[in-house]
């Protein structure tokens, strides 16, 4: 399936996702609060998070069923794992939102930020509410045990970017480390998403851990791909500058394999820049991916997402083949070909 | 019951709170995390939503009992009500986490503001952490109904502060407008500590509705005296500049009732001053408190907060005598009291 077929085939369920959203926000008191929500969370995005819920819970509740029975295109998933998915889309934006005000930026993909438009009281408050409205959501449709795990996989996103503070412009950052920031950062919310559809849809214990398998190997692929496009990205499709993780003194998978594999006179140099400042780090981005593409560090982190993917896929073997199933496929595909 | 026998009364379940608080805090991975957590909590609050929780819990319970059976002295409230309670406070910390962010200010009762020790990201995230970790308790603690309340007295304190921000320098609000405001701001939270404490001991429909209105009186009286605090505290214990309220165009109980009720001229200076900047406002705060003191609005607030708090100790009336009830009875005293 390429990637304007999926779109297309994703299409409906995007939308259906974007008015069971919408449907949550009517009991806004303020018009301003609705406002400045509605700027945060209807900003044309793709949906992954809440696709993967609801995808996964198809695929779940397709494969519990007799073989003689169902036609697939006939199933209506109930509302609830639409509203269950726009959890994971709503945490999303609310992330984005303190996101953009602690980096004090005024443009996201082209758009104005909420705390340009508005300020930045507005955007913090706005993503306080995305975020206890996920939460009272996530216990009051889901279940004690779907809140603990979207309760834990908040945690652990937060718990990561801490420790990604922590070891910016650490040199000797390990790739182990790297994993663990990653499998906090976007891993868990990813594979809580998957995770999330799975067992809304009654999954086995064993059907769960294949698609826990599935998320996890997901999520980190689509990080890796991220920190591969901060340096080989169209900064006019990403909106980002090239180099930007490397201006911030970042360590992500192809810096720390470079200074793993560089010699001594280019890991010299590399160290010299992450100890200076930032506009010095981005004047000199061009010998910096020079070096990476000779110790061959792009290849490296692309092969490993590659390979990601490749669990994530087998990870759905246990499965009925089904259009959900060939859509999880198409979709693990399509973050290793994103290009923002 | 004064205030010192109080507090001493209150000093052991203080503790206890301090004590599960700290528990909570055991499974972060980041020990910065930890840190800005340890920080922004255990910073010597008088801990007023939590008690609220144990001591209706606990008033509730010993109601419950036969009266042959118990001596109140002898029960040990379950760990969980003390969990229960630690919520309100998480919450509490990350709004003012979040505030102190918005505000960009650098004290707090006389300390350092985490965004000033540290930064704004450590700030925001530390606040969505305690959000996240507040939330996942509610629902996992207290099931679905806690989580519901609790979420939906988030969601109306944040829907309040927007409310209050459109309504700045709006000279007409009505007292109708700011007693919604109230209601959402102060009244939700406080209130919902209330009747969570009474929910888990597993008070009957007609107990929940007393201590729901116990809890909304005193949240909004609690709200009240702060209103008149701003004007007539002493900024060496309330930590903040006498009038700060009137220098950021703040409509409150207080000066809705002077534009009530002042003369034209004075009405005139007073809309001129909410029309100018907060320098020139703060500069003629005198002028405007001696107006205030003409009108009898803070006499007229102070009644106000009065006669919510009978009303609130009205609500207690159901309840069997005990020390539970001894204690919540002056705590509600205490709120009309207090000086910071």
């Amino acid at each position: 399936m390429n990637k304007e077929t999926l779109l297309q085939k994703l299409h409906p369920e995007i939308e259906a996702v974007n008015a069971t959203m919408a449907r949550e926000f009517e009991s806004i008191q303020s018009a301003l609060l609705a406002e400045v929500i509605g700027y945060g969370v209807m900003n044309g995005g793709k949906r992954i998070r809440p696709l993967l819920t609801i995808l996964t819970g198809r695929l779940v509740a397709f494969t519990r069923m007799p073989d003689d029975i169902a036609k697939e295109a006939d199933i209506t998933p109930p509302e609830d794992l639409y509203r269950l998915a726009s959890i994971f889309e709503f945490l999303h934006a609310a992330s984005l939102l303190h996101d953009d005000v602690i980096d004090h930026s005024g443009t996201r993909r082209g758009q104005k930020t909420a705390n340009r438009v508005w300020d930045e009281t507005t955007a913090v408050l706005a993503g306080d509410y995305l975020h206890t409205k996920a939460m009272t959501m996530a216990g009051t449709i889901g279940g004690e045990d779907i809140l603990a795990i979207i309760g834990n996989a908040t945690e652990a996103m937060i718990d990561a970017e801490f420790l990604q503070m922590q070891t910016v412009s650490d040199f000797n950052l390990s790739e182990e480390n790297y994993f663990t920031i990653l499998r906090g950062k976007t891993g868990a919310l990813i594979g809580s998403a998957c995770e999330v559809g799975a067992i809304f849809a009654e999954a086995t214990p064993e059907q769960t851990e294949s698609i826990r398998i599935f998320g996890d190997a997901l999520g980190l692929a689509f990080q890796m791909v991220d920190d591969l496009l901060d340096y080989q990205g169209d900064s006019g499709k990403t909106g980002k500058a090239v180099g930007n993780d490397f201006s911030e003194g970042k360590m992500t998978l192809p810096l720390i394999h470079t200074l793993e594999n560089c010699d001594d006179k280019e890991r010299h140099l590399i160290n010299d820049l992450l100890s200076s400042t930032p506009e010095i780090r981005i004047k000199n981005i061009g010998r910096v991916t020079r070096i990476m593409e000779r110790t061959g560090s792009f290849a490296y982190t692309r092969e490993g997402a590659d390979t990601l993917i490749a669990a994530a896929i087998e990870g759905l073997a246990p499965f009925k083949d089904s259009m959900a199933k060939d859509t999880l496929r198409s979709l693990a595909m399509y973050v290793l070909s994103r290009e923002k």
